[in-house]
């Protein structure tokens, strides 16, 4: 019995999200039916972070034990060439230790949130971005952001059916960044913590967009935090603007 | 009667290309089904290139006439409204001049082809880039393209199809750019020149990839050149690579 780890880079368009559903098509399903192809009788995976619906992936981490001491260079060619034509791709493969879990063993998860400013409907990033058609107050963002950095209570940005025993958690970063396209313009949001909350990522977002569109003031950020009262919070933001974008390790099992 | 004049981006995917086709959908059939729902008698449009199946646009410049005076804005979101869900999209939309021609008016016209070099299948950018999958020689290709900027017989790189009068044509730019993505290495090419020959920027980009990959050598570019032969061209580059990036008129009718 050999454990490999894999990362993966999707397009969550297509699925009802990472975890497998009766009756929808999900990216687990998809990724568990290709290693199915290669050793039937293959049991499941375990992901870093179960994505939601519509979410993105450029760097999801799986874990998964095989029978065959696969060389991880050929799994990563054989499961590719199984998935097609999904819009899932193995990135990097890697033989881990057995004791090595993608979820329990993560130090850090890295999300990119992708807001474009166009008022043209988007052609090739349809999908793959928010669009807002008003351009955002990139100062106010930041002032609203900085509350939210730390160690704090998320109460009032976590869904009401997170299933995670305490809101408490260490938001290490949130930087917003803009660039210009050719047409329009877009704000990436980066945020990194050990863990995150059920739609906290987008509940910050959705949230730090309504100052940025002048609907709140940055102190409100602040004020919402300490209310730990869910219905406070802003608009969530949409799923297709979110990408889990990293998860680390250490050691980083895929340093060569 | 009024002139008017648009920027339209479109995914070339869906399409058999601009021109209309009688059984397969072009992106002149979608423009002018979306126009027609806005005056009934409206006849055709003119495009300033006729991009082939699967081809890109990011500049795309048409004209076309109308019978009512509408405010170019209004137009512009009337138009959009009426493509959706089509992956196409006015960017841009302006009165002209009556004599204003979106083919013949043109004095410039810029291309930009993309190639990905990546080992997995690829996610994102899934028919919006030429993907390869060994590195390519960045110097000898930039040596290999500076045999074809100038004035040329450009025969040896354009379709045995072209119905262009004269293969003889002016390239005022092949630049070639590298950018580091997440996952891979991007190729920008970008190509200017008054007009192209039918085919000619997916010839020279697919000989110039053939460069890179040390299946030609730089100086074979300029044997290639004069030998005014279609078959000692290298391959063709796809169509999914190639982008319609802008088009230039003087005075420009989008300047505000």
């Amino acid at each position: 019995m050999s454990r490999f780890a894999l990362v993966l880079e999707y397009n969550g368009s297509d699925y009802c999200g990472w975890q497998r559903q009766k009756l929808q098509p999900s990216v687990q399903e998809a990724i568990e039916n290709a290693i199915c192809k290669l050793e039937p009788d293959f049991s499941h995976v375990n992901a870093a972070g179960r994505t939601d619906t519509g979410v993105h992936a450029m760097g999801q981490v799986i874990h998964f034990d095989m029978n065959k001491d696969w060389s991880s260079q050929t799994l990563l060619k054989a499961i590719n060439s199984q998935l097609r034509p999904a819009k899932i791709a193995v990135l990097k493969s890697t033989k881990v230790d057995s004791d090595f879990h993608a979820r329990f063993s993560a130090i850090k998860r890295t999300y990119l949130y992708k807001v474009i400013i166009r008022s043209s409907p988007l052609v090739f990033k349809r999908g793959l971005a928010w669009q807002i058609y008003k351009d955002l107050d990139m100062d106010a963002m930041t002032q609203g952001a900085s509350f939210l950095v730390g160690h704090h209570d998320f109460t009032s940005f976590r869904s009401t059916h997170c299933q995670a025993l305490s809101p408490v958690k260490t938001l290490d970063k949130l930087q917003i960044q803009d660039e210009l396209l050719s047409s329009g313009k877009q704000y990436n949001f980066t945020l990194e913590a050990p863990s995150f909350l059920h739609k906290q990522v987008r509940s910050m977002v959705g949230t730090l967009v309504s100052v940025g569109l002048g609907n709140l003031a940055p102190r409100n950020i602040k004020q919402i935090l300490v209310a730990k009262d869910r219905s406070k919070c802003g608009p969530l933001a949409p799923p297709h603007g979110l990408y889990l974008k990293e998860v680390c390790y250490n050691p980083d099992p895929f340093a060569k």
